[in-house]
């Protein structure tokens, strides 16, 4: 069938087959499929959606485009984990070693950051030396030594993804929840993990704008990874506020080492507690969720979670010392707290824009090939809920290129400060199993 | 803007303004926005639509991508007409020298067939020698001296349709009623007369499938001659049966000469005159429907009509002794009868299984490269609503290639018979001014 026909076929709200959606991607692949034709049919698919069979099969066409991993050499479930991204989500960098301590197989592959979200591999390569571009043999390797691996996806997984995510960025067919989905687990699913954890989250500072969008997400990639006979399981978490207090590549590696030593701060511990609940259950090392939580209360209290972090730095070539002294890790120029103009209680903080601010002061990118300050970024000293007068610290900024009025602005908005008392907001909204 | 954002723009419905359009329409011919983002914004057009500002304002742009005509120098109210395209369609073949002969200054530009329907181009050129191809000089010359000249489309008019026609053809935005009606009215437009009849076809032989249809898009191209201040009307009429009895180029320009002679098919026309009358009032040379239509007669039966047709394939250096002994064109090696398997009433003659058959035996081209067989074709002996006995014929099939078995089978399958009388089906459906 030629691929205008199938183009038409989508238009019209028809379901593709699997010969159909493996044609599609196998000539978009040897590009034997013009980027005009695949513009146009990923635009239908933004309008017409795809049944869970049509989004399992474009996933699994997409997963087996280039090279898989086959983790069969690692002894137990192999789990991995993936958030769709928000501002200060260090999650991987403290839920990875507290359940590889409990013994769990932690094979991660991350991203890096774009705009205003950070991501894992950047915040890691803040550590002196380390390198998260390792061989599959090496990779294997750590896992089974250290059950503990955090590295970058190479380009022979998934070129299909790599091939359509980059057209879907210029071509406004970035938010459909089947592209979505299918990009997301087919990355996951070439990764070779028997389990995935995913964490979905919603609101002004992550790509899902709301929460049944966030369900729908989840419940599609859930799907997905029913039909492709992987255990996938979900976390629908708010991104109404950031992430944490730190926002920034070394601030946030801090941030998870304290989290790491019990002494983090109280949604993010929370949402690391979740998860790693839900990832030694799926990996058969506790039971129940109460048994899950013991466990993780305890390699936090004996500080081998911590060690386990250690032991993947230096396995990767970094220098461990700076996760048993963090106050090792360089310092910016100057450190400039900023003061709340009024008094009240904080009803919103703007994640997006945080993010946005620590992209400008070099911790993110705008563009892929921008260069990265792991040094600066922002810590929070007031979030949603808070009380705070006229004159108290609101943040402070770490930066190397002082503050701009603009960007103080852009803080101070970013706060939104009412009379009344505010609930502090629910972090995790449902769990999906 | 980036083109990104005007996409997603449009994805979400949102209208885009004169400055947005004009940039896309110039980047777009300029080679500065890619085919891809074209594609995915075309394919948003499909499912979004365009108002009829966003309409008016996106054919005005295309009709100036490039050269326009200036028929000023023409005397009188320059009138054009356009078929949206049909089975057995030769209207301006016909109409067009009866118009002229009336007085009114006919300047046609044409285009070729493809698939199922013929190009008036192509009936042409079946006369020898005869080019459609004028310099605008001689184009305007010739209307001035005989009222008539039928010539193709040069290169440098509307750009931007030829470039985004190509595109739509393989990305499945053909069928989207904004891009047809700016397609049809910039080139219309960018033609430069004074006023426009359209002939909008629905049916299983054209292009739209249904009467609302037909009439939204007939409504589409009234409403952007209004804005540009074009005199534009439109005729809606039925292709569920092809038009008149013959189909394959020689074939049909035989047939407009029949008509002129006031020997066509009943049918073909009563089309030829509700589209003269009109092409009549709007250029002035008659005050009511009444005086057009004796006119027209008057045409035909003094021999005017005809005379103004031989002129104009004189003029453009074709041999004008085929128009008055029309038994010249060259004749196929055979001709054979198709007869019917059956007794009954003809319910229904599939016009786009016909266009397809007389296509099949090379009167039509499948690519815009193949070579066209000008005397081959398909003349129609019954038509819907006619009686016809087990083995009287249904039609003559002219032929160099013989008659495949299966070509046969489309042909018999075309006609679907019943055992109860049917009415002969109304041509025209409504006149829209």
């Amino acid at each position: 069938m030629r691929m205008v026909d199938l183009i038409e076929k989508k238009k019209h709200g028809l379901e593709l087959n699997e010969e159909e959606i493996h044609d599609i991607i196998q000539g978009y692949v040897a590009d034997k499929i013009p980027d005009y034709q695949m513009s146009a049919f990923m635009m239908a698919i933004y309008f017409q959606g795809m049944t869970e069979k049509e989004t399992a099969i474009l996933t699994n066409e997409m997963m087996h485009s280039g090279d898989t991993m086959d983790l069969s050499a690692i002894q137990g479930i192999k789990v991995d984990k993936h958030s769709t991204g928000g501002v200060g989500d260090k999650t991987s960098l403290a839920v990875g070693p507290m359940v590889a301590a409990c013994g769990a197989p932690v094979a991660k592959m991350s991203g890096r950051g774009l705009g205003h979200t950070g991501g894992t591999l950047d915040k890691l390569e803040s550590i002196p030396g380390l390198s998260v571009y390792l061989s599959e043999e090496d990779f294997i390797k750590q896992v089974n030594e250290i059950k503990l691996a955090i590295i970058g996806q190479t380009k022979k997984l998934d070129p299909a993804d790599a091939k359509m995510y980059a057209l879907r960025d210029v071509t406004g067919t970035v938010d459909s929840i089947p592209l979505i989905a299918s990009s997301i687990m087919s990355k996951k699913l070439a990764a070779g993990a028997d389990a995935i954890l995913l964490d979905v989250k919603y609101g002004d500072g992550a790509f899902m704008k709301n929460v049944e969008d966030a369900r729908k997400l989840a419940k599609t990639m859930i799907a997905i990874g029913d039909h492709l006979g992987r255990d996938t399981r979900a976390t629908i978490s708010n991104m109404n506020q950031p992430l944490g207090n730190a926002i920034g590549n070394s601030l946030e590696v801090k941030e998870a080492i304290a989290t790491l030593k019990g002494e983090g701060p109280r949604d993010f511990t929370e949402l690391c507690f979740e998860a790693g609940e839900t990832m030694l259950l799926m990996t058969k090392m506790a039971a129940t969720r109460e048994e899950a939580h013991q466990k993780l209360e305890a390699v936090i209290q004996d500080g081998s979670a911590l060690a386990v972090l250690a032991k993947m730095v230096e396995a990767q070539g970094g220098d461990a010392s700076y996760i048993m002294h963090p106050e090792k890790f360089p310092k910016t120029k100057e450190v400039i707290t900023v003061t709340s103009l009024e008094s009240g209680y904080i009803e919103d903080l703007e994640a997006l824009n945080l993010g946005l601010v620590s992209m400008k002061l070099g911790g993110g990118r705008a563009k892929m090939d921008d260069q990265i300050d792991h040094a600066v970024g922002l810590v929070l000293k007031k979030k949603v809920g808070d009380h705070v007068e006229a004159g108290e610290p609101l943040l402070d900024v770490h930066t190397n290129t002082g503050l701009s009025e603009e960007l103080k602005a852009d803080i101070l908005s970013a706060y939104h400060i009412v009379d009344h008392e505010v609930a502090i907001p629910q972090l995790i909204e449902e769990i999906l199993e």
